[in-house]
């Protein structure tokens, strides 16, 4: 299938260690690299964890008890292991650290003991529930756990050149290949919770061992077909009635064969991680029958399914998704792995060349609900990310499903990986942040720094700081929310309409030491309003600015949120305030506020509300529930006739 | 206590038989005794109830599961029976049936057989779960049903005058008053659902046996008293934990004593019972202190805490109170028998004289939330009355907790008792319709005559087609919602400014046969805002006519209804539609329409969205869901400033 003439068009993200990160990105980073991979560590530790793994320890207690389904959370403690890894791993890439690898060397060293001479390894049903193996991929997340495991140690590999986990994970994984495929005799398996296909991929990037990149085909080219595996498995363990309602086989994005699927549906975590898996083998197989499935799916998700913040998921009963144009603000679950996974899924799609298409999403996604997950003492957490609250939504110092924690630090421990991308001989800019790469581009080494005060300001300065490579191309993001942009080339200004393709500035010549590309993005504040069959955001506008959207915050703004009203042509300006929240740009403008005195005891009456004026302040959504506890709010109703 | 200088100002509502209802009402009643009472005896039948009682028959299977908490809805059934027997009983007051009179014959000799010679009589803790009688006041409904078969059995005995059912309930209470009470020895209980109080002060009204009112004050005030005896019952039977979380002491208003309550609180019937059976005592024991609690509730209610429907109880949860202003429309739970029981409720405070406080929320509930139950074609029912569908809310032939058809049954049965009230030298007119009554006062027999066609036209006839009374005065109600109303006496304007008390036109005077007052309330269509903290009505307005609540329907507004923008300026006009539900008043008017077809595949974008003219009919709320399924909406989305 792989037809190499197609290489050169591929574009794949740098490894973590080829981009040095400054800028907005350096505190939050440090913060993650100080604070939250600590966190994960030791409240893995106080759970148990460690515990469950290791075979020279008692069996450790139920901590998370079974529920009717016979399932418990505690039966993926090991993706935990594995994605406090891989976030470890990210950290250490930049700066080695010996007190850490002893941690991870100690755990390593664990999961040695307890494979099992065949190579399988799962510390659930080795130790809590022995006999159960391969008796029920849809709910037990036991190839989930093998996925994250995997994601692990392939960045400690690269991290560290060490090759133990790695090895622990080969042997796994040549067993899991004799037990499931289409082959005669094997089972026609495959995982209820996707993870497993993305992390092969990346396997398979690193050993160029083409069975892991087919063992991933199988898992994505099985899923959905008939007879359905999870029914006969179901059926094989005398299961009488679903217990779990919410598990239907659209919640695990089994309903159909995924070339056949054109609706986002069920749990959002496994539709992104099932999307990511597919792009990734679409992309090392050159499957364009996978692409345009996943086109569609995109289109799906952008046009009907997407929170404003990047968040997506509106229903806490199958962490999931609803129906088109369904947005819950107070209620929205908008669960952070799952926006974590849409820009995992956007960098993958930006894999096929740079389009605004997919980078405009990944901006929003990061910048907005999967950096609000994350507090900025990095100790606490957003699991779920609403539009509105009554203040009582405030972050977890831990959650009983710890997965956006170690997430979000996985993601932030990578984010250079997400600015640049390479291609033969082509580099693409996706996101603005003061930063500095190198790359091997066009045959040689090419070194590009990347000066801005991004997101609080459009201004941009690149500069190839060193340029070894022969001709290439330089394919710079235009935002698809900017307006005016200008460009200028070594201080020539650059007409833009005929230079731009997907939305990227795109320029292809002999690049020389010094070149200099600066862009102007400007930077307005924008009212934003939404598709009119969203009945939850009726009457109601957003703010933002750059690639962040804002909301109030009740500390900014002593009275009841609900009782705001923004004038459709009102005008708001930005200022940078270095005295709140350790420095963001906020929203200043004026509104209307609604008055409750001349109302005595009616709830309901024939005349409308009165008004006063009033002064509105608005933060960037991520930043919100870092001082104290109190409303928040993003979409703002509008005035209406006679309120003017 | 009983202060008898008080007593001709007490206004008693007559018996069903002393009013003969026509007009709007007639079709309802008729619906009603032809269908809906014959659904309930047959689906009680169906479900098994009958059996339960029957101790000839082997016991039954338990047909609703035990919760966790050891509860199930199978515990009341006894209660339905009660409710059965009331509803039949009021349609039987206005012409008996042999028929049907056999059915409830047969099944208080069951009961004359199930009772124990102690008294006690319980299908579910006789024949389900033996051993377990009073052991748990909170959960079991076991007062419940008692309260409930009293109601039927006062109802049965005032209809037919048979004795029966009402020997079998005294000697019940008998046994009930030697268990709790104040007294040393015995049990310091009371119900955890409400109900046995408003019945015990019916059955002291038909006896004069001041030991059942003694003991309806009991209840009302051992209620919520420290140590409290929900918390002692509790650890008497080992309960280690409450395993119902909404179950709390709020939740059956047992957190205070009675008289230091100040908000409605908790499930939302239960509070309404327990209100009417404080009214009850505090009318017949003349308490002031209860008087005053009840009107501090009564605004704690209607000022924060009712839907513009008479609806009450946002959520499911607790079938009851969330929050200050919460009224979610789309999920609004608002049971039907919480509104029910605000009439019951506002039907009592009317006792202590005409106040249009309370009349004005009757009329509310009973015109809207309440009667939005009962299909039209008497065999469909609401248990939840949600103020928005998506066309998936529709009317249930039956509910596993089947409460709300049995009282939708008996307020329509009983409505002639809504509509007047006498007391000593006093005759109040509360509702308008088409009737006729007979009433004792002042010492001579009274016959007053009502010609109307409210609730679609405001002109109201009154005559006195038979006055054999002194001096007396007649109460009318001015409609709290109306304006502009103007009156006249045997043809000659009165002048209401004076005249009028706590919104009613009050005259006393000689009467005389033949004398008429008549009464010309206009009724043109209403615009009503909300209360600005209402955060889900923001940016709406709701159309209204008389007492009637309109909403938009599919089938006659054919665009999805979340696109529709009233201007607040827009006039609407009404037309009776005898073509439309059996005939009723609609509403027509202009109003905007967003489009998405410029939209693309943007789900935010900073253009507003473009709108187009349309036209919109409306019907009354109460009237939904009776031609095909399909969206409602109450709370229509106004148009804002760039809209016009």
């Amino acid at each position: 299938m792989p037809n190499n003439n197609h290489n050169n068009k591929q574009f794949r993200p740098p490894c973590v260690p080829e981009v040095k990160v400054g800028g907005f990105w350096k505190p939050i980073i440090e913060v993650v690299r100080k604070k939250s991979v600590e966190v994960l560590y030791d409240r893995c530790q106080a759970a148990g964890t460690f515990e469950q793994i290791d075979v020279d320890k008692p069996v450790p207690e139920l901590r998370i008890p079974l529920s009717e389904g016979g399932v418990s959370m505690q039966m993926f403690w090991d993706s935990d292991i594995g994605k406090i890894t891989e976030a470890y791993s990210y950290l250490l890439a930049d700066k080695r650290d010996a007190e850490i690898e002893k941690k991870i060397d100690a755990l390593v060293e664990l999961y040695k003991k307890l494979q099992q001479p065949d190579g399988y390894m799962n510390s659930w049903f080795q130790r809590m529930q022995p006999g159960k193996r391969w008796t029920n991929l849809r709910d037990t997340h036991e190839m989930y756990n093998i996925g994250h495991l995997l994601e692990g140690a392939v960045a400690y590999f690269q991290a560290t050149g060490k090759r133990d986990f790695l090895d622990i994970m080969e042997r796994y994984l040549l067993y899991v290949e004799s037990v499931f495929g289409k082959e005669e005799g094997k089972k026609r398996g495959y995982p209820g919770h996707t993870e497993i296909e993305l992390a092969l991929v990346k396997l398979y990037r690193i050993t160029s061992e083409p069975r892991w990149l087919k063992l991933a085909g199988y898992f994505i080219n099985e899923r959905g077909q008939q007879p359905h595996y999870f029914d006969q498995e179901a059926r094989a363990r005398n299961e009488k009635e679903n217990l779990n309602p919410s598990v239907t086989h659209e919640y695990d994005q089994s309903h159909l064969p995924v070339r056949e699927q054109d609706k986002v549906v069920g749990h959002a975590v496994r539709a992104m991680y099932l999307y990511c898996g597919m792009a990734d083998v679409a992309m090392e197989t050159y499957d364009d029958s996978l692409r345009v499935t996943l086109d569609r799916l995109w289109d799906d998700l952008t046009s009907k399914r997407l929170y404003i913040t990047g968040g997506m998921g509106p229903s806490r009963d199958n962490e999931g998704f609803t129906e088109d144009y369904d947005f819950p603000n107070a209620t929205a679950y908008a669960e952070t792995c799952a926006t974590i996974g849409l820009a995992f899924w956007a960098q993958r799609m930006l894999g096929f060349g740079p389009d605004i298409r997919y980078a405009d999403v990944m901006e929003q996604a990061i910048y907005n609900g999967a950096l609000s997950c994350l507090a900025q003492d990095g100790q606490h957490f957003f699991y779920e990310n609403p539009l509105e609250s009554d203040g009582t939504h405030n972050r977890w110092e831990w959650h009983k499903c710890p997965c956006c924690p170690p997430n979000i630090s996985r993601l932030v421990g990578s984010i250079g990986t997400y600015i640049y991308s390479c291609a033969e001989s082509a580099l693409a800019i996706h996101l603005f942040c003061q930063s500095s790469g190198e790359f091997k581009i066009a045959g040689g080494r090419v070194t590009i720094s990347q000066e801005t005060e991004y997101p609080w300001q459009g201004k941009v300065k690149l500069q190839l700081t060193k340029c070894e490579a022969n001709e290439f191309t330089l394919a710079v993001r235009i935002p698809g929310w900017s307006k005016d942009t200008t460009a200028s080339l070594n201080g020539q200004e650059l007409e833009l309409e005929h230079t731009t393709e997907k939305g990227y500035l795109t320029l292809t010549r002999d690049w020389q030491t010094g070149d200099t590309l600066e862009l102007d993005i400007p930077m307005p504040v924008r009212k934003l309003f939404s598709h009119p069959d969203i009945k939850q955001d009726i009457n109601c506008l957003a703010l933002a600015r750059g690639p962040l959207i804002y909301c109030l915050e009740g500390v900014d703004n002593k009275f009841p949120l609900h009782r705001v009203r923004i004038d459709e042509t009102a005008e708001f300006t930005s200022e940078y305030r270095e005295d709140i929240l350790g420095g963001i740009c906020v929203i200043n403008g004026k509104a209307s506020l609604a008055l409750c005195g001349d109302w005595d005891s009616q709830l309901y009456r024939e005349t409308p509300a009165q008004f006063c004026d009033t002064e509105i302040k608005a933060i960037p959504y991520y930043a919100w529930d870092n001082r104290e506890p109190g409303e928040m709010r993003v979409w703002l109703p509008l005035t209406t006739a006679s309120q003017q």
